[in-house]
């Protein structure tokens, strides 16, 4: 099926570009509460699962073994910028199992905020390991392994004992099995999966529904740590660390590579999954600020937040206004939904 | 109608995402070797049509008033990475008239070679307008002024002696009346103009067919310039660098914002152009690469570079190969070209 353009983009009064993409909104029991277009289709996830794979840090005692706080497991579940305090955190991390950066396998490259790149190299440094987005990540790998006494060498194959709970629990969440991982950017396997079935998965990550009770209690440790300090998410002024900045414990959501967004809503028991066709992370984002205002009532400022993030101006290098992102109507309105994707009333995956 | 999808992204044995878009491969006098998607469409042409843009550089004779040689022609119809010898050129220019980086109305970014940002970071120092992309075009505009007696003040806005020259000089080359204008992302106006009329214009940049004698031979100019210095059109291992190095004068292309991508065939007679639905440059570049080697017959180094450039390999942190990029069958064979459209044969714009 031909997904539905989303997003559109804007420039003077006319559309310049489009992004097309497929949704899902569903709750723990797989009730699917909005699908737009190929929902059913494997996608790869890439790190918009990132928390789901780092629960065994909690669930196996590894995070308490080494003293770890909110900021610690919040970068564990991180695509950071690469900011001082992140890479400060993923080496006390490290340390805590007495280990370095060494012993990271995701590769190297600068820190995505501009600002950080930069003032390394006005220090005269190159990047390591550690600046690599998913350096808290490998970190909080790199712990498990340490504290359930498995070799910590190669860590990030899809054979090694780590990988291989890291897929169980996916399976577990997202209650599917997994075909044959592909390989993610920082090295580690990535799954397909249908955007359903991760929707679901953040639902039960959102409520505990159905997950073993340490499961569901590592969840909720871990999206409290992620409420209480949003900045070791992502970073400044990006999109995840700004929404739950603005939002708290009322919205956890994760953004991967190639237009993937992930959400719970947990006072909403719902879960949303974003696959923007095309790869495009402004179009992903668009897409999920426009879900996000539909299913999670909110006052004056959090309204305020949404609507600058679903429908964000572009200005060019003078500062001038020459456009704006906006999602489009089946986003905003229930007619072309569930209905729409030929469900006439709400489904379970 | 809806464009179809052209690229696809691959990771390990899947579909990952994908792109859209159209394309239209016109000859001067109007006829149509191929249109894919939804070529009628007015889109915006941005930095693509750089080489059109500076005709009245060479037309009015303000680059021989000002000594200007192969490197600042080049860059007066750039998209410059910022790298050093750029900076110097676009100096050059505005020191012929005698004038400095204060008049150019660009705005200023760090440069978008990243071994150039991080110098300049390295050396303490900040980004000017220099840096900009499009400033070797600005200097150009303001040498046209100084050389024909215009004030260059307020020389970006659309109401300006020389934007109305320009946007003369596109309407000749395109065949139609502009609309409004928009505002690109350096400021100046920015025209949305169909691609068949777009790839004509180009067959005309190409050929000289129709064209006044003085901008036939300023076309020749340019393009003999860029096919001279390649280097000065983009930057290291940059698309349309990379390929005017491989393909010399045989072939002028030239990338802008949003996924556009405009080429000249001279030996061929014909004008490509390109716009990726989604305005992303991974997915114009294939297309481009793809009706260059579907239309400009080559050697088989020419085939190497061409075969790169259509089906790039997705490399991660750690160099593993992970997935590709390729074009899809309607750009690969004749099937579903202007047949597809509608058009049982080759038609006039």
């Amino acid at each position: 099926m031909t997904n539905p353009v989303l997003v559109e983009v804007e420039r003077g009064e006319q559309v310049e570009s489009c992004h097309r993409g497929a949704v899902a909104v569903v709750d723990a029991r797989g009730r699917i509460e909005l699908v737009l277009g190929d929902a059913a289709r494997p996608i790869f996830a890439r790190s918009a699962v990132k928390a789901l794979q780092a629960l065994p840090l909690i669930e196996t005692g590894a995070a308490d073994r080494y003293g770890l706080g909110d900021e610690e497991l919040v970068l564990a579940a991180s695509s950071h910028g690469g900011e001082p305090a992140h890479i400060a955190g993923v080496e006390r991390m490290l340390k805590q199992c007495g280990l370095d950066v060494t012993v990271l396998a995701c590769g190297t490259h600068w820190p995505l905020n501009q600002a950080a790149a930069h003032a390394l190299a006005r220090a005269g440094r190159q990047p390591s390991a550690l600046h690599n987005n998913c350096s808290g990540k490998h970190a909080g790998f790199v712990c498990v392994a340490c504290a359930t006494g498995v070799p910590h060498a190669g860590y990030i194959s899809a054979a090694h004992p780590l990988q291989r709970e890291v897929r169980a629990v996916l399976e577990g969440l997202t209650g599917m099995t997994l075909g044959e991982a592909a390989i993610d950017g920082c090295s580690v396997p990535t799954w397909a999966i249908p955007l359903t079935n991760l929707a679901q998965a953040f639902a039960r990550f959102a409520t505990g529904h159905s997950l073993p009770p340490a499961r569901a209690k590592a969840a909720a440790r871990l999206r409290a740590a992620c409420a209480a300090k949003p900045f070791f998410a992502a970073g400044t002024g990006r999109f995840c660390t700004v929404l739950m900045q603005a939002l708290g414990e009322r919205l956890y959501v994760k953004a991967g590579a190639e237009g993937v967004l992930c959400a719970a809503l947990p006072r909403q028991g719902l879960g949303i999954a974003v696959k923007c066709e095309d790869g495009a992370g402004r179009g992903a984002e668009v897409i999920m600020a426009a879900l996000i205002a539909r299913f999670l009532p909110g006052d004056g400022a959090d309204r305020q937040v949404l609507n600058d993030l679903m429908r964000p101006t572009l200005r060019n290098w003078n500062g001038i206004k020459v456009g704006v992102l906006r999602p489009v109507a089946p986003l905003l309105t229930s007619q072309g939904g569930a209905r729409a994707a030929g469900r006439g009333r709400p489904q379970r995956v």
